[in-house]
């Protein structure tokens, strides 16, 4: 048995980072540093990018910028890999708005949550994905992230949406492990072609394990090669270099855990941002309103994260 | 002692229902069941009208039909009362926004709640609501509902940004008694003048006891008579009324459980749209995608409770 | 309509505290700060005591020693007023050992929970209640705490087992004040005769007007005096009266929010036993392993607020 | 490096069974059952029991039970694999009362979870294993099962204790795998030795990439051997078999979700039971109180499965 089982023609897979929004002093899209952050991705080798997914910070933004970014980073990356593009929304009517910006960039995959804010059962849910496989040619993902919409996506749900042609893959951000093998296991058996890609930077060797076909990790923002290079030891079952790639890039993970008295993103993208100011990809680590850039004594720890990874000199 | 403490000067109090938007079959805004139902309110002597709440579905709307909503509903009060104007998003960026729309309407008040999808802390919430104000001549509410953005507002936060003139009012849907109680003590110490508005349909006295100024029930939609009674009782120190009323409205919030198979809004709002359905104030019962309206089964049941209610024949 | 739907023939109602125990500083029963404390409830008038709740620590004590303490309190209160006895455990067989040894000091009846730690569903805490109902011959109450056990009891799964003879009243602490005016409601509606008692100590006030027979504040150790009054009152409908002691009880409460750095009973019950401590009634603060006892600096505080509520000197 | 980190001298590792605990219909233990479990463990070469764990359904079980379990089990184990000894109680004294029991039975550890009903923080959950620890020379194992305590071990906390001398182990049932993999790069860099298990099914797999040290799953009542091999493979960093064991294991699991109705161990315990009973090896699926035992449409779901994987003939 092979490690993973095929996804449908033309549906990317492997190592698709999160793609961070680089902003400048004033809050405004910072595009030499976005500019680096895509040539750092590129030359690592990665597969695609996701752009206005949660570590973009597309919640933040309002419409004008989503598609300034989307302007941005398609000119950048100049089709070179695929884009998978984000339309998070409270409920269904402005998530279809967002599928139909997005489509004008030619998107690889839209990737939408389920509905939240107002509080929704399996049958909107279920409507909710119809409808926005209905509204776009392009394929559909589905993005599981209870932690910010409040509901988990069953994976019988997910496997029954994937055979009825409505969903080509899952961005998995659960934490639920038992659940997305769960999920490997269901899409196997059905022969239903998901692409099923983890979010979770610490534990991809295990998602791999399982089966997974790729990762979409914040984390790689900072180190895209380590991503690559346990992506391909996977996919080449040498399972002595996924882990000690995966043990190198947990610890470097450790960088989230050094701002102090912040929480989600003002701690997690603060820290990612932070650090590549630090390492010159970006000019700031400037945040989206209403959250405030980590301060000198968090840069000072996650610098000793960064040294300690090699990836700064101490 | 008086029943409730001073607010602020123009500040609204009393009965102001969250305004339920009727649907025509096809999901378009349905004006003559809107005629209806914002008469419905202003002859039961309502003291305002909350539009684009949870109950008025502005989750499920796209700008557009927001801003068709605020035309409507503007053009039909016409300035008899008062409107406080939801801004929910997800967070300041888009809020803003939806202050900046809402402006053009003579709001006496906006609503926005904490910022929700990507997770925030205290520090956060407060740049946001800042933000808000600053953005904005219009009176500030602050819409504490925890079930949909997953966040607390503490009294003691409210009561400091009521002291530094962020708020001016709190509409309270969080469901937690005890904190509603310390919120009004909290703010008659500090003689912020906030006004303390509940959301609770069923217990709405205890409310008016502890001293709110008045409440925001989507239930007030069936029956705003029942409530706008109350509301005079308690002001009046009449507290045998209030407690007749409210048992009796109690009663009536029964409609909300007759739905089989459905949670949130579905069950609650359409329990509520299929009521005036029955009560020939609207057309149709018609939700917003990706809700379906509730069967022949569940609307039976709400006709017993309104039958019970002697708000319908039996 | 009477204030409160009849109860069944010998079911207390009324307030009755949840008494507190009484430590010495190296963790033993304190008999003489426990016979203050068990005649200034009698003093004050109080309907009853519950001996072995939350509050009382029950959850800390092995076997020997909630037995100690129903001897020493059945000893002091000498059936001056009927006392209700708690049979925390995890699940229904020990529950049921509790029960038979509650059944050797004459309890006017027994407070139950639900299962907890092992997950279980509506069936299993049926077979439950039915089972403990079953074990003893003594008045049989369910104790509906969810922030404790989380499962939430449902209005209608109690009024059932209150029409089959198998529960006598309800002890709530949910904190969900919609669920218990809807208990109120079905059991009226039922005609099942449950006494309905409220342990939310700021909001008593509401719950005898949504028709609570009683109520169970941790805070009526601290001032039983004050929830008498009360409850008098609002049998007499006295509301205002009501409302002057509930707003004076909810400040004095403000002592459970001094501690620092402490949650749980750590806080909230080490509060009432320091205020006992400044008030004269108890020796020490000692709190059950593994709490540590309140120090000076949040014992200040709770002195601040006693003197505030006139009840120490300034 | 190696797969796993060193752990203290003694302390057992590998596959260590949460023991069930077979009953005869009239829910007594059921000894010639128990024998054929214990023999089939031991058969397929695990490195040691816990007895009286949640799978165990100590939760469910008077003192006496719970000695009577230990007799049985050690005297029918007579030494031939160590054994771990659950102390699950609400709070430390009545832990320690079961660990003063335990201590009887030569336990190669004791197996205590965070205090639960009544709400710690950490410093009463220091307090609690530091307490439970000072009781008895024998090793102290951590039982992180937040779905039952409703309390998250922090990986900091643990290693903490570990370095303390409080703690010798872990056994993980959070499902929170970027947690154990912080917990486990913790305990390498501070070289505390202490053990780490995982108690999740269907991805041990993953946890042994991450440097787990075995596992402690429900499941291997059911299939010890697939258990054991997958240990071995992972100690000989054979992964292909690892994943081959894990899948094959996890499609076992399945049986967990065959249930209809039942939640917890209900559902759980009870599947892995009436497999047993279908394999032989039980007598009864018969289940404690207040749980109900699978029926006969649950049971031929549960051979379904089993015959699929081929431990049964179709």
């Amino acid at each position: 048995m092979t490690a993973t089982a095929a996804v449908r023609e033309g549906t990317p897979t492997g190592v698709i980072p999160p793609l961070l929004t680089p902003l400048t002093a004033d809050g405004e899209l910072d595009i030499p540093s976005l500019e680096r952050l895509v040539a750092r991705h590129l030359d690592a080798g990665v597969d695609g990018l996701f752009v206005l997914g949660s570590s973009g910070e597309a919640a933040f933004f309002d419409d004008a910028m989503r598609e300034r970014v989307l302007g941005a980073v398609t000119g950048i990356v100049a089709g070179q890999v695929p884009l998978l593009i984000g339309v998070i929304d409270m409920q269904t009517s402005r998530a279809i708005q967002h599928v139909r910006t997005a489509e004008r960039f030619s998107p690889a995959g839209i990737v939408a949550t389920a509905p939240f804010y107002a509080i929704t059962g399996p049958d909107e849910i279920d409507t909710h994905f119809r409808a926005l496989a209905a509204a776009s040619p392009a394929p559909l993902w589905a993005y599981d992230i209870p932690v910010c919409v409040h509901t988990k996506l069953s994976p019988a749900h997910l496997v029954h949406l994937g055979a009825d042609g409505v969903l080509a893959g899952v961005k998995d951000s659960s934490g639920d492990d038992v659940s997305f093998r769960r999920l490997v296991a269901m899409d196997r058996a059905a022969g239903t072609g998901l692409a099923l890609l983890t979010g979770h930077e610490v534990v991809v060797d295990g998602a791999y394990l399982a089966g997974a076909h790729g990762s979409v990790p914040g984390l790689a923002n900072v180190e895209p090669a380590g991503y690559v290079r346990m992506h391909r030891a996977a996919m080449a079952e040498d399972w002595e270099t996924v882990r000690t790639e995966q043990d190198r890039l947990a610890a470097l993970f450790e960088i989230v855990f050094q701002p102090v008295g912040k929480v989600g993103p003002a701690a997690g993208v603060g820290a990612f941002k932070t650090a590549l100011r630090e390492l010159g990809v970006f000019t700031t680590n400037t945040m989206s309103t209403p959250m405030a850039a980590l301060g000198d004594e968090d840069a000072a720890h996650i610098r000793a994260v960064l040294a300690e990874a090699s990836l700064l000199e101490a």
